[in-house]
């Protein structure tokens, strides 16, 4: 098959990397690698449900290049972002005699990503770093931006760091083996795209549900490379979190995270997850008069339509409210949210008050919003 | 006593800091870091051989400028800068409710602060941070420059970042009540910014050691100012030790980190592995002709006359060159050591042969070298 590519550039000055999308990609990672210089060993972390499929590719790639390999596999699942596994990670780092000529390179989905982005970010104060995503969600999200870290029992993605790759290889052809499910929640993220920047993308992917339930290679690869885009947009302008821009890309993850952290890590999918988290905002903006209930019940409809859920799971919504407040954006002890005001725009509120929340959550969990 | 104090600026654009270094200075830490803004709450990190002398005084002064202060003391000792207490740590601000509006405080010695400081670059993906070092080896060296970490069993400071602090009060004062053993130890670092930096400065630290073995206030303040001086230098232009200026700061201390490992963290200070590292390095330069003996003599003398020790701990220098192979300035496994080749001046020596070290470590253990 012939490789096609479309390449999105992340402008971040020194940290600035290519994102290249496309299908039949993962023969080209070791000359991508190799044509960045400086590389000697890739150490390469994948899990145990991709390696078998993807890992001797890689590697094989690397190694025309006169790149050595080293690899080391996780069990699949957000279990492996913890810091158990981070210590063994560096131990294994060890004994790879892993020095500032190796590249920590991610095959995997975005625990894998997240993972090893920490690991590369922490080892030796720091090694380069390089993203080959094969799961949606981390095509379109997670490998993009530099946000890596592990989890603590209580709180997700608590510890970690802003570590940058030098560059990203997403091969949508990789998505084929992905679990539906799985799939499908990367299409929540996708979702978020069009809610919080892109009305017209939000249309267009009204239009092209069903291709992109059956994988269409051209529209996929269209799709991934406009959440790249508008993801570069966003971390280009905000690349720490720290003006309040890049907070819109948690539209739906407050929610999503005390879901995923109540329920247990591992038992919702972090798609799943925001796709009810989105609801549950958006149900809240409406309740705020923030906006209109058409939205609310056009959003519910796609999601509904790309198989993801939009009830939350069934919790004392006074017990999400408290680990809301356990988010990394609350400040002086007020909840911050990030809520839908019209299609393609999201606004961050300050000081929700918990009742608000519990009032949104009640309502996101009976009530039926698809238009 | 007349609060005086000089002030060093390190020039590192958007990450830029000001150290002040005095007598009678925490009772201003309050003051200075509430004129950094953005503060609502300190979580100050200290030992148990500090807390007990000065962790209420810098609460105290936190309270009266209007920040609430939470405290986390661990034992004092290389031991606490492991993955284990750093977990601890993490755990602890989670239920300090730490958010964005927190500073990371380290009220310690070079133990404390890199512990505070790796807390600091990975809880919630980076946390402010502001040190207040308390023994000289963290006055003159650690609390400067931004490098923070953990060790791992097999290897010092393996797990780490670079993360500059806001601010830095280094108060003299604090030295009086450090074990006469650790005072020594922090001027190994000390006579090694005059080798590898500035030869008036070693002629100075030679005439006024007496001066410096009695705390001299005054003395103190301008040594404590000037390393602070030499080392930001260093670092300015090197901030992430990429050009291989910055590894100037290294020199004696891939000898040193080998010591520490083989000995057991702990038995050795980290200024006397230092002090011994360079005694090694002098000798080995010495041996591959590129310094003359007489600076490797004026070297072992003052080393000596500041109580540190010259001769490498007894071990084997095979197991002690396996050991410094893991360092991290090791490239395509090649020893690189930082060598004086006069006085005021040192270079990075690439591809030293492990036989030159094994021969180099045998006569510096052997050998009388003072002046």
């Amino acid at each position: 098959m012939h490789a096609s590519s479309t390449r999105v550039r992340v402008d971040l000055g020194p940290r600035s990397y290519d994102i290249l999308v496309g299908s039949e990609l993962l023969d080209r990672v070791g000359r991508v690698i190799a044509d960045l210089g400086r590389t000697t060993q890739a150490w390469i972390v994948s899990d145990e449900h991709v390696a078998p499929w993807y890992l001797s590719r890689v590697c094989d790639s690397l190694k025309e290049c006169g790149i050595r390999t080293d690899t080391w596999v996780v069990p699949a699942g957000e279990p492996s972002k913890s810091l158990e596994t981070a210590a063994a990670g560096w131990q294994s780092l060890i004994e790879s005699h892993a020095d500032r000529g190796t590249v920590v390179a991610a095959l995997g989905g975005g625990v894998v990503g997240d993972l090893a982005g920490f690991l590369a970010a922490t080892y030796a104060r720091g090694l380069r770093f390089f993203q080959i995503p094969t799961s949606l969600l981390a095509q379109v999200d997670s490998s993009v931006g530099g946000k890596v870290g592990i989890n603590l029992p209580q709180a997700k993605n608590m510890v970690g760091a802003f570590h940058q790759p030098i560059g990203v290889v997403a091969d949508v052809g990789t998505l084929r083996t992905l679990p539906p499910r799985e799939y499908a929640s990367g299409l929540g993220e996708v979702v978020k795209y069009g809610m919080i920047l892109d009305a017209p993308f939000f249309t267009r992917l009204e239009a092209e549900a069903e291709a992109l339930l059956h994988q269409d290679a051209e529209v996929l690869c269209d799709v991934v490379a406009r959440c790249c885009r508008l993801k570069a947009d966003v971390v280009e302008q905000d690349e720490r979190e720290e003006s309040g821009l890049r907070a819109v890309l948690n539209y739906g993850h407050t929610f999503a995270h005390a879901f995923e952290t109540l329920t247990g890590y591992g038992v919702w999918l972090h798609g799943e997850a925001v796709a009810a988290g989105m609801h549950c905002a958006a149900v809240l903006a409406a309740q705020l008069g923030l906006l209109s209930p058409e939205v609310v019940g056009r959003q519910a409809e796609l999601l509904r339509r790309l198989g993801l859920p939009i009830h939350p799971p069934k919790l004392s919504p006074q017990e999400v409210v408290a680990c809301m407040m356990h988010d990394k954006k609350v400040r002086h002890g007020q909840l911050r949210l990030v809520l839908p005001t019209e299609m393609g725009h999201v606004t961050l509120v300050d000081a929700v008050s918990p009742e608000q929340v519990v009032a949104a959550l009640h309502a996101a969990a009976e009530r039926e919003f698809a238009s």
